[in-house]
């Protein structure tokens, strides 16, 4: 006999505060972007940013991660190689004690195997060069391009066809003036591209604990404006901020989802597509002197944010948030500019140093760096997905998932070898211990 | 053909050193706790303290965590307020940067979602006040209770009812004299409730590392004492401990299982039904002039423990063991005495500071934070629930498990959006890194 | 209707950097070892070192695991005994605040369960003497044998028969020079064993992160030669090593498989079964003046490294990588001289301290530490033994990791009760964020 009874209950009728039906992302909605949702680290076989030119000088060895992927590069006179950085043969990350004993070649520092550079061939091992394995096998090359200061890897699964890589330009934003009849931008001047002749990007990297994710869908959120009403750069600026904006009319968005063109979204901000609030009569609140800056949003597979006439004119915001783990991503902050004289180049240089980047990359978008941090707990187990109640203002994420699951080129298997694919390591925990947490870049070892 | 052949070897008749069948806790006994056995995350739809009343001020906002359920705390008007934690938006937990722009609301931090204090209610959103979700949903809210200087939640699931809910004192002590009957206490006077008129009290509140089922069962287990042998307080007062204590009587605990009461147990030490050990020749020890401390201990659910006489005459220590994650517990340790005039409160808060807080609730009890903690290796896979070997002396928390088993409003279904609820999160780890361990107050974000 | 339509993509042809079927472990290898592939915890019922013996000193207590068995030793009378660390009641372990009462016992600190130390029985418990537990169970003891300043105990399952238990002998390298003849070594003298008479073992040991089957191919791997070409004890000592050693001959390497002797396997080092390589076009590097030290290297079960010859004449260097968890192992690092005077054995005292320990052991063998580490990540999840790509030279893991699945006397079940078996626990967190990593001592309770 056992003694256990159940409790007697009433029933809650499922709580008054279950997930309601109003919300924008039912069921429907969700089916749609499922893709989306099961790509927790990030889309493969696309265009990422992997370093700032400048971080990875003649002969130099770096090693990254991307999606889970573990990436070497290297640059030889002057042209950057990416390969992937794991030893065939004991997995080992070539990275972690660059050995080069030719222009061309890369080799483990454990045991010799020897990579070509550009194709990522076995092409000899150092202490025993007549072994069969030598011809038959090798690791993942992935092409490069060097545009604007800045090196793009193309991130590919093993067997994605080299001859089916994209041109760079198809995974990132669209340009101007070619796109102005499209999009037209009356009150701004033509946003330049890092792939102008003359652009210069300067900014930032870091890394944030978040799903890439939730650090994207942040980026282009037009209606997370309470986050930033504190920040400087409002208040010098006397900026007055509506208290939200909202669609205005279903044309709001236009996906941009033509053959061989960057597939994304473009936001139709600063037109009548959209609504700024001025007053919120049940928190008592009421805008005043409305003094907006005006800017647009789009953005673009694999997640990269483009704001036009921002910080200033002439200057355009890039953000990235590539995938490292499934919990972490590195957060890119660029700003482009062309500059046709070494004089503007260098007012720009001077302008990002004082000003554009204490109070916009850092300040302005410091907040959005906390705001996913906090979303994280919620989505990290995968149920955030089914259980957030989105509203009007979220046709922009939801669209943008849509998108994305249409027009990706692949999902990131989980990673594998990399710091952070299994979690709580030993190796990982000394690190803590140490002070040292998850990053993006491969620890050297010191000897 | 594979080489591989097994190694022959001897059986070794399943170990001499295996589970005996001599212990208290057969596989009859423990099919009568197995709700106890499933409640890794605490049992909900109980009562517990949440915060000292002078740990939230007036228009003070606090994020805790109970059972893995994120909660959020304000006192508005002198009144204090609990909801769930959780946006239904994004999930960010409300309380990491606190908005409240109206008295009777709270809003979100990130996208303005605004909820009622009372109901939860989502009342509006800051930047798009007429979205059709308003009205719709809302957050669970947690009724509170306020007294002698301790706010107390009804932590409940989503969906229990509202008119469910009993009133505190079914989730507290038994009280005193009405109980004296019952439970007579020839060797002390009547112990205090905190629920009586001018109880007064003092304590202190700090989270450990274990799961809540084994730090409560260390509070009332009698078989313990050796682990206090050592403290100053002992000595201080020139007592004499037995070796052990153990029960010589069926009736040695009695249960408390009425309709609308408080559910646990008590146990009748200091009478005949409890023996003190005062011998061991296998260990040749003898203890000589016996001078224990009267005291009486009980437990009722959630988990809340009373040591009647304790430190002193005319004084109670009450226990909590706070669920937060399934390995860390909010310990509480509350001293209550009636003080009819000021001078009375005086005199304790100075006996509080300068004895009993310093070598009892600290000193006396530190020996039980890491006796918890040095089980929770052995029970953290469950498996120690079957494995370990209980003996007569462990009828005490045999018992409570079958009452809890029997008469919980709920048990916890594992945390989901709080710090510890995915275990080796990003952000934990880089917590980690920076010396922050895992806590049961929700950390603001820093601007 | 759902919008989300796959994306069109030309198929890699599987990719031409797959595992290539050169490889020397191919699926039918690989069968030839599974029971090897599943000792993620190591092997058990074998004999691993614990202590020196300069590390538990009369009456003292200390606690360590090995392949996530909690083991307490206590020395009374100069004799070590070793007993399951683990309470049978509520599993603490004994070790982290010894209580020993009398000369053959030890108690839990707890609630006073006390063990025989000869045989783990509960012989008592301080406060409750008549409990009908007492007698009828207790803990698994381990056998120990101590030689040459080194405590050894037998790892044992519950169940393994006592009368099973081999002689240390048979867990320990061969010994010379009675293997002589079977092993000839023309070009230096016999080799030292620990257990010749008036052997002396100085050495040193701790945790590495990585599992130890990783840690323990390290040693005898051949290939790994261009790890340690960097190491002052070669410049110091003007070696010129060659760019790698490659199996000649078929019988390169010879198993040892007799019945009641050490398991395991012999290179035939610097005999013409092996070639060294001394050129390779590929790289453009060739040695000249080739200098090597001669050296030979076995390895036995457990995973008992010996290198003769090592670091000079007349000593041998001994290695253990003993499994403390699935992802730590203490690394043993231990070199043997036989000593006949007490002149010989401060001399070599005296070198220890300011040649090979400085140079050797750490300097030359830190790398191995590192190399190990880097493998980490790639075989975490256990994927990595079917990934890797092994080439000839990798004949010697083949080789032992065929011996060692026929003839371990047992797979180590995952850890229980210990620092590690739960990853991410809230004890090792907040660890962690004191800055203390996972280790092989119980950490003791401080008061």
């Amino acid at each position: 006999m056992n003694e256990v009874k159940p409790v007697r209950r009433r029933s809650g009728e499922g709580g008054k505060h279950g997930i309601s039906e109003a919300r924008k992302n039912d069921a429907r909605t969700q089916s749609q972007y499922q893709p989306y949702k099961d790509a927790e680290w990030g889309f493969v076989n696309h265009w990422y940013p992997a370093l700032f030119s400048e971080e990875l000088k003649e002969e130099e060895v770096e090693g990254i991660t991307i999606c889970g992927i573990p990436i070497v590069l290297r640059r030889v006179d002057g042209k950057v190689y990416a390969l992937k950085d794991q030893c065939i043969h004991r997995g080992v990350r070539l990275s972690s004690k660059p050995m080069c004993l030719t222009k061309n070649t890369i080799s483990c520092w454990y045991h010799g195997f020897t990579f070509n550079l550009d194709d990522g061939d076995l092409s000899t091992i150092v202490g025993n060069p007549d072994d069969k394995l030598i011809g038959t096998t090798g690791i993942t090359s992935y092409p490069v391009e060097e545009v604007g200061g800045m090196i793009f890897v193309f991130v590919r699964e093993d067997d994605y066809p080299l001859e089916d890589v994209p041109p760079l330009s198809e995974d990132l934003p669209i340009r101007f003036p070619e796109s102005s009849e499209e999009f037209p931008h009356p009150l701004w001047p033509a946003s330049p591209s890092l792939l102008d002749d003359n652009a210069v990007c300067l900014g930032m990297h870091r890394t944030g604990e978040a799903n890439w994710r939730i650090a994207c869908e942040n980026g282009f959120d037009n209606a997370h404006i309470l986050v930033h009403k504190d920040n400087s750069i409002i208040h010098a600026k006397d900026w007055v901020l509506p208290l939200g904006i909202r669609p205005a009319s279903d044309d709001c968005i236009t996906t941009m989802e033509e053959e061989d063109k960057p597939k994304g979204l473009m936001q139709w901000l600063f037109t009548d597509r959209w609504e700024p609030i001025l007053e919120n009569k049940k928190v008592d609140l009421k805008v005043e002197g409305l003094n907006s800056r005006f800017y647009r949003t789009s953005v673009v597979l694999p997640g990269v944010l483009m704001v036009e006439n921002w910080p200033e004119e002439h200057v355009v915001q890039l953000e990235w948030y590539v995938p490292i783990t499934d919990d972490t991503y590195e957060y890119w902050e660029v700003l482009v500019k062309v500059c046709n004289t070494e004089e503007e180049r260098k007012a720009f240089q001077y302008r990002f140093d004082v000003f554009y980047k204490p109070l916009c990359l850092e300040g302005f978008n410091d907040c959005d760096l906390y705001a996913r941090e906090a979303m994280q707990d919620f989505y990290a187990d995968g149920t955030g997905w089914d259980d957030e109640q989105l509203v009007d203002t979220d046709v922009s994420p939801i669209t943008w998932r849509k998108v994305a699951s249409r027009h990706n080129r692949g999902i990131a298997k989980p990673g594998r070898g990399v710091d952070g694919s299994v979690k709580a390591s030993s190796i990982r925990m000394r690190r803590l211990a140490e002070g040292k947490k998850l990053g993006y870049f491969v620890e050297k070892i010191e000897e």
